[in-house]
């Protein structure tokens, strides 16, 4: 059994290494197209913020590492071309040596690349004008190298997304100047606008210049200085902003080119297909990570690019690969961003997303005390709960906090009842712990759920007493 | 409709509150026996450590607060006699008034009293000697009064379960040597041995003296010091302890003399028997919180009395008073302890707990850390994984780290899935979030359940391939 997988980060690693674990006798060999397999991308704003003192740190294994377990590694080489029908890989190595390789079964992991938004001068500038798209590790030591040679004194970070927040903390951590522009009326927008602006706030109390609703058109340079244009996208007003740095996080698209020549069928929204059990329509071929579609437990098929999935993707496609008939259980888009002090986080579908869906949904706001007010330092989680008001079933959480909330792990709690398909009001009967120095006989997500229970069933107005009916109305009598 | 509840803590309010939100023209009135109504029992120790400066803030509401929603509250009224035929309970109200108070529908909510073990002397001294039991608020005081009176340099707490680890660790807040005395081989017995020796260490290393298999045998006193007399439980070796100070916590058992004596059946384990609406066999009476049995997810009727569970229970009795048919979903025990910079915290069931219960259980340990080590601060989290090698199904999880690892907000993401019944295999399916700051790719719990599955599969020998079956061996292929 000779696998090949095509790609060498989260879904292509994952997948060799599953693969390897199954049968000690198959040939694995991951080919990829820079030198750094396996690193954590998500880790990126923290080698650049000086939190992780040295890049090497980022790998989740080292080259040795993985290579000690039998894969063999083939960096610095592109595939250029899948023959389905051959089961065959042309590719280029090091120095342009032509390589082909052959299959029995084969994972494309080809991930993604960063978006390029229409912005006038992006296709000419680079860099070595410090104009940065950032994704691989390559990207991250180009932007290292522009914060050493051009003393940067101020970026520009285009889109406000997590990465887009996570580089804008990190710049700041290193005395940067940041003016942070974002096309949408809001940060994050990700999460509910309301919540958005908590940390809109907690960015500008770090000295970020948030710039909202604020689309760049264009980036040009006077071979020292770069020069941002952007317009107010209502006004129209224009801004002009002097940077050392440029840095243009707007989101990926899965990178299919190789797919795409092979003939291999792409989704409506342009990652590649995939099946449950994460196989294309080509023979013996699979796909993982961010190029392929994301199963969504809630949604079905869509495109959800996230280092979680990624990982099991792989892993599914690596035992699957090998005669396996595993499915990916589905994402739920469960995501959280630490910015600053303050961590946000959601997992399952928002309001609007739930009814383009189709579904019934009712979002309530709730706000509790990560633990009892009595014991010192207790602080706010602020989280909006939507249900299904046909159904009753919990469809997704929003939740914001300090750090020391453990919003991060509190929203792994919705994740499983959502999972479980569990109806809101069952979030009440969940047996959750409780210790005064760090939570509350009834949970902060129990509160929100007898929150929305509440505002569900007096909205009914059907007038039945509760007493008479099997599901409950509740209130916030909680402590 | 006059609903009369004996019990003024949290299964008692709960009740009454549950109640009041759903008729507001039902007659609600609380009988307790202090003065001390809706105080969070679980803040005592925070209070005699000195991180609640005003014990009033123990209270989960204010007695306006709770009589601002129109309930009546009788305070230091002892309930003496519940005639369940003529609905009339005969009480005793301040300065000896009797009182007779009908009722349409009753809650019995009599909580627990503090475990007398056969301790010679224990009968005759008392808070006067500093010797005290800890329950109530009234209990709290006294031990305050002690504390200020007695000059307390040293305190022997006898019992080392929640409540006496909780308070070792205020006395030494408050600058008291502390010897720790325990009957049973370890400290916090509702925790595994392996994990329970990190507590002991962390005790340890914050000073407390801690003597497991050593049972106090007596206390006696010459006017001005306590003397400790105890013996190690196999060696019978003596040791004599001088404390100004002797509090013994070593559990609670149901206060069941109202119900008893009213002819309403008490469970084999002594508790009030109820169903899963938290009736009783008497007409109209149902019971709910410490004195009342627990319904457990995994095993049925048993005993665990605990903060959460009586406000479930109270809230569920309170509803079906009124007519209502919500039933209590059931404990899993969940519970979660802070020692000084730790948190152990656990849900479900530990392995001799689930073959007792006639399950397979077996227990895999593992350690991760809670966050990508590439991140400062990461910290080692170590779980116990229970699961059925039958059926494969989570039956429990036990997990110790930092307080900043977030343990006690992970264990409601496994107390989540053994509540939805999921199999430990699926634990590796679910969303989970992930940022590095905050987490890895395969969360803690997702690791310790491929920890699980491999070695469960690896002991099943039936060498049948995994591509060929649905359930998939797993590997630690974690990063």
């Amino acid at each position: 059994m000779r696998l090949l997988v095509i790609g060498g980060s989260d879904g292509g690693i994952s997948a060799a290494l599953r693969a390897r674990e199954l049968d000690s006798d198959a040939e694995v060999t991951v080919v990829l197209a820079d030198a750094y397999p396996n690193f954590s991308i998500c880790g990126i704003p923290y080698y650049v913020s000086g939190d992780v003192g040295d890049w090497h740190d980022l790998a989740h294994r080292t080259r040795s590492d993985i290579e000690a377990l039998g894969i063999t590694l083939l960096a610095d080489t592109t595939a250029a071309r899948v023959d389905v029908a051959a089961h065959q890989v042309a590719a280029t190595g090091p120095h342009g040596a032509a390589l082909q390789l052959g299959y029995d079964r084969l994972v494309l992991a080809t991930g993604a690349v960063p978006a390029r938004p229409p912005i006038d001068g992006l296709e000419r500038l680079g860099p070595a004008d410090g104009v940065h798209l950032l994704h691989t590790m390559g990207d991250t030591h180009g932007v290292m190298a522009s914060l050493t040679s051009r003393q940067v004194s101020t970026a520009v970070v285009v889109g406000a997304g997590y990465i887009g927040l996570e580089m804008a903390e990190a710049l700041r951590a290193r005395g940067v100047a940041v003016v942070q522009m974002e096309a949408l009326p809001q940060v994050l927008p990700t999460l509910d606008a309301e919540l958005a602006q908590l940390v809109a706030e907690q960015l500008a109390a770090h000295g970020v210049d948030v710039r909202t609703a604020t689309k760049v058109t264009g980036i040009d340079t006077d071979g020292r200085r770069l020069a941002v244009r952007a317009s107010h996208v209502t006004s129209d007003e224009v801004l002009d902003q002097e940077a050392d740095l440029v840095l243009v996080v707007t989101g990926v698209t899965p990178d299919t080119t190789l797919a795409r020549r092979a003939g291999i069928d792409l989704a409506g929204n342009g990652a590649i297909a995939v099946d449950r059990r994460m196989a294309t329509n080509a023979p013996d071929v699979y796909a993982a990570g961010d190029c392929a579609v994301t199963h969504h437990v809630l949604l079905g098929e869509t495109y959800l690019p996230l280092g979680t999935t990624a990982h099991k993707q792989g892993r599914v496609a690596g035992e699957n690969a090998l005669g396996g008939d595993r499915r990916f259980a589905g994402s739920l888009g469960t995501q959280v961003v630490k910015v600053f002090d303050l961590v946000a986080a959601r997992t399952g579908l928002r309001d609007h997303e739930a009814a383009a869906a189709g579904l019934h949904p009712r979002t309530e706001a709730s706000v509790a005390d990560d633990h009892k007010a009595y014991y010192p330092g207790a602080r706010s989680i602020h989280v909006r709960t939507t249900g299904d008001t046909e159904s009753g079933r919990l469809l997704g959480v929003q939740m914001i906090g300090a750090i020391p909330t453990g919003v991060h792990k509190r929203i792994d709690t919705a994740a499983t009842a959502i999972s479980c398909g569990l109806e809101v009001d069952q979030l009440c009967d969940l047996d959750l712990s409780y210790t005064p120095p760090l939570g509350s006989p009834w949970d902060v997500l129990q509160a929100a759920a007898q929150r929305w229970v509440a505002a569900t069933t007096g909205d009914s107005g059907d007038g039945r007493p509760v007493a008479t009916t099997g599901r409950s109305r509740s209130s916030g009598a909680l402590e």
